[in-house]
This record gives C-alpha cells, structure tokens and sequence, in this order.
C-alpha cells in the first residue's frame, strides 16, 4: 500500500510538471503588455493544478489520448483561473496563493480584461476536440456563473438555508471538478449511459472538498492552512457550520454572534469552536462531509481497473488533508 | 433606384425585428437574478444590431440556412455586448444607449458576471455549427481582447502614432465586422479561398466607420448624434483627428491643446474645427476614411449577385450616415 501511495505521488508529482510546462508554452508573450502579463501572471501563481491532473487521471482510466487530455486539461485550468480572478474583483480579495491578486497587483480593468483573454484561450484550446466537450465546457462555465452570483445574492441574505447553500456550492465548485472527471471519460472509452456518474463523482468530491473547507477554516491548523483562520467568521460569510448553527437553535447562534464583536481573533475562534462543538454542528457538518465523501467512493466503481486505483488515491489525497 | 432602397430597408427592419424576438426568447429568465436580471438588461437596449444584420445578409447572399445564420447572429451580438459591458467598467463609461450602463445601474461585480455570461451563452448558441465556425467566434475574440488592451495601453502613451491607432482599432472594431461577414460566407456556399475577401470587406466597412466616427464627434450635428460632442477632446482621447494633428505639426498641435484648457465647450469644439480644417487635418482624414470606404465597395464583388445588391446598400447605409 505505502508503495503504491509512493509510485502514485510521483505520478501527480509528473501530471503536476507536465501541465506546468504546457502552461508556460502558451502564446502569452505577445502584444500588448496590458492584456498578456497579467494573464501570465496568473498562471504563474502557486497553483496545485487540481484539476487537469483529475482530468488526466480519469482520461488515463479510459485510455483517452494524452494530447487530447493536455488540451482539455489546460482548458479546465485556464477556466479555473479566469473565475479566481474576476472572482478576486469581485469578492475585494487581495491575495491569491499568496501573492497579490491580479486586480491588486495592477487594477480592476486590466484583471477583468485578463480574465476574459484567460476564458478566450480556453475556447480556443478546445478548437481541435469534438463538439460535445466544447458544449460540456460552457454549460458547467454557465453552472459556476450562477453559482458566482448565488453566492454574491446570498451574501447579505440571513434567510439563506443549508439547501440553497448546498446548490451553490455544488455549481461553484463542484461543477468544474465533475466536468474534469466526465471529460476524461468523454475523450477515452467511456460508454455514454456511464458518463453521468463521472459527472457525480467530480461533483461529490467537490461538495466534500467544500465542506471540509468550511470546517478547517474553524477548526485546522493556522500553519498548516498557511493563512489566518475564522476570516469567514470576521467577514460574516455563510459556511456550512453557520447554517447548520442557525438551523440548529437560531436564538443560540445570534447570541454567540454577539458576543464575539469586537473579541481578538483567537478569542473569538476559541469561542466559535467550542459552539460548534458543544451543540453538535461540527459533528454534523463533518458527518454531512462524510456523506459526499461516501458518494464519491461508491462512484469509484465507475471507473475501469487498473485506472480505478488511481482515482483511488486521488480521491483519499483531496479528502484526507490536513491543509 | 429609391424602390431598391425602401425595400432594403424594410428588409433590414425585418432582420432586426426577428433578431429582437430571438434574443427576448433566450433562457434569460432563470434564476439567479444577480446573474441574469443584468444580462437581460444589457441585451434590452437600443442597439441597431448591425452585426447580426451584416452577417443575415452576408449569408443571405450566400444560400446559408436562415436558422444558422440565426445562432450565430445572436452569439456575435452577445459576443458584442459582453464586451460593452466590460469595457464601460474599464472606462467608467456611465452610458449606453441612453441607459446607465450596467456597472452604473447595478455595480462592478454584477458588470463583471453579467458580461461573462453573456459571452458563455455565445459559446453555447455556436454549439449545433461547424467547428471552424465556433474557432474564428474565438480568435476573432482574442483580436478584441488585444485591441482594448491597446486602447488602454495607449490612453496615456503620447507617442502612439497613426499605424498604432488604426492597428488598435482593426481589433477593437474591425474584426468583428469582419467576422459577421465572413461568418455568414462560412455557414452559406463561399469558395474556401474567397473567404478572406469577406473579412477584409468587413474589416474595411470597420475601419471607415470608426473613422468616420471620429471625424463627426466633431463636425458632426450634436443633435443627430444624440449626445453633447467634443467629448473625446475633453477628454484627451486619441483619435485619427488628433493624431493626423500631431503627426503633421506637432508644435502648433501643442499650441491648440493648450488654448482650449478651460474653454466652454461650444468654444472649444470651434476652435478644433477651425484648426483641423485650417491645417487640412480634417482633408487626411477625411480622404482616409474614403480609403476604407473605397476599399470596402471593391471588396463588394465577393458578394454574388443578386445578394450583392444589399451587400452595397448596406455598406452606404454605414458609411452615409450624418448621425
């Protein structure tokens, strides 16, 4: 077991190199300045390249052609960063794997430029494939536009339930990870009637990574997290701990809500931790995790042998972290 | 002659009422309303919806199915809009049609998801065509994104000359006519090694329009404009007005921009148009807008009659225009 972990990390490790280099074989050193450095430069960032490395799993899986797996991979990557950085905009977020977002680092018209001539490169990526991966890729690019903007419509709704916060999640981010997992299907040998549980298995593994998220925001390690901790608290923003809090005893959470204004950020993550604690909603938002985490194992079975072992791995590297 | 005309016009009338009835039938009326309530804003205004025009008769001429022409009419108009949204924000343009923009009616953030949901539902309205179809859509795109990234390059750059400018506004607007032109070619009956000729007529049609533009945002009648001219003075914009100005004597272009500083508007606009037509600045610009327009008519022969025929009343009716 340890040495089939060991050969699998070194595969991703290469998956990893590989897109790295694709990425930086793009066309992007052109004219004019103004549009093509920031798009580099949000490429170049930290990035763990989640997602074309799923997609290149899954394609392997199905003996899909490599060359079609990289321009697919480098499509989904390309519209991952666009959304991050219009998303930065959008949401006034200032770092971005721990540099400087795009619209900081220059400003709002050069990122939201940049993040169009991202999407554009992506389209264009995908000229050579067949028609059904294009029209695969703009719908779910449709689903997390509307995920973006439930989101943003949530922000300042305290009516918002655990439903709804689970709908958006599920196009925000669940999307883009089941088309990973379908499109390597679709470039390889995956029989049609089968393709929709690749879908559901990205979009399982998505709503666990999310909700994992939302509870190592509380309760993770801050170094490990590499970030601060309890910024969703200080910003008031729906996570599935606070929805599950206000659904739990409404009058109990708007007290703890009080008593925390104003508190130092370790105080008030104390006090938030200890809430989730005592009143079961960390156990339930952990068991609610485990139930996107289930589904995403049983949809394992999806995938052929000697390939399933790998999607194996993959699914245990995203869901057991620590970070 | 006249008879000719008026059936043109009404021809055109027509087109643009089919493709108003098409974009009110898009699903636009979904959830979420952060999403789409702009997105359907943005499509209600008062556009003339040239570009889907020019690409309905290019085809027309060309024996393509009405119904492609359609789809692809509709994803150059939305193409077109997405980047109206967009750039009014990168230019804190407050008006669009007469209307807030919709970075003013509702704020950056809904500007930037309503414009990149526009261009999603392009993507996926070229979706049923040919694959090449759907690649020009996107490199024609790139080109836009190089041409606004000029523009804003060169807002403040004093030293562009008149080959930059009009290299910037090829991609800015020119290649999107371009494209209506060649797109309707594509989807009809041309002859593979024609369809450049479409681009260039389109691209031509672009060139002298903007021009043109340029020339009447000066010597235009405000009241046919339907705005207060003299902005892009105000403003420093660079035109073919000001640059022919500084290319042919830059000292006493110098001179002029600083007598205005201050001036009343109705004053300052009298003092520029003595100047240009005194040095026969507004003769270079003018012969060079007759360049294009020119251009534009030779490239007309692609079209094969009897479709040519509309083909030349609408490039007059482009380039007559006093408004």
């Amino acid at each position: 077991m340890k040495q089939a972990t060991d050969s699998f990390i070194s595969h991703i490790s290469f998956l990893k190199g590989e897109v790295d280099k694709a990425l930086r074989k793009l066309p992007l050193s052109r004219e004019p300045d103004y549009l093509y450095k920031p798009m580099a430069y949000a490429l170049k960032g930290q990035g763990k390249r989640l997602r074309p490395i799923l997609l290149h799993l899954s394609g392997l899986t199905f003996k899909a052609d490599p060359e079609a797996l990289m321009k697919a991979g480098l499509a989904v990557e390309l519209l991952h960063n666009f959304t991050l950085v219009h998303d930065d905009i959008m949401d006034s977020d200032e770092l971005r794997h721990n540099q400087p977002a795009v619209h900081r680092k220059w400003d709002d018209a050069t990122a939201i430029l940049a993040g169009d001539g991202l999407f554009v490169l992506a389209q264009l990526l995908l000229c050579g494939l067949d028609a059904h991966i294009y029209r695969r890729f703009n719908e779910v690019t449709l689903l997390i536009c509307q995920g973006q903007g439930l989101d943003k419509q949530y922000e300042n709704d305290p009516a918002v339930n655990l439903k709804q916060y689970l709908e958006m999640i599920s196009k925000k981010t669940g999307s883009l990870l089941g088309l990973c997992a379908e499109l390597g299907g679709r470039l390889g040998s995956i029989e049609p009637e089968q393709i929709y549980k690749l879908y559901d298995y990205g979009l399982s593994l998505g709503l666990a990574f999310q909700i994992q998220d939302d509870i190592l925001e509380i309760f993770g390690e801050s170094k490990a997290m590499g970030k601060t901790l309890g910024s969703d608290m200080k910003s008031r923003k729906q996570t599935a701990l606070t929805l599950l809090a206000r659904e739990h005893d409404a009058k109990a959470w708007k007290k703890v809500n009080r008593l925390t204004v104003g508190m130092k950020n370790i105080e008030m993550l104390a006090m938030y931790r200890k809430y989730f604690e005592s009143s079961g909603v960390y156990q339930e938002a952990s068991e609610l995790a485990n139930k996107y985490i289930n589904q995403a194992h049983d949809l394992l079975s999806v995938f052929p042998e000697p390939g399933r072992k790998n999607m194996m791995h993959f699914t245990n590297l995203i869901l057991n972290r620590t970070f």
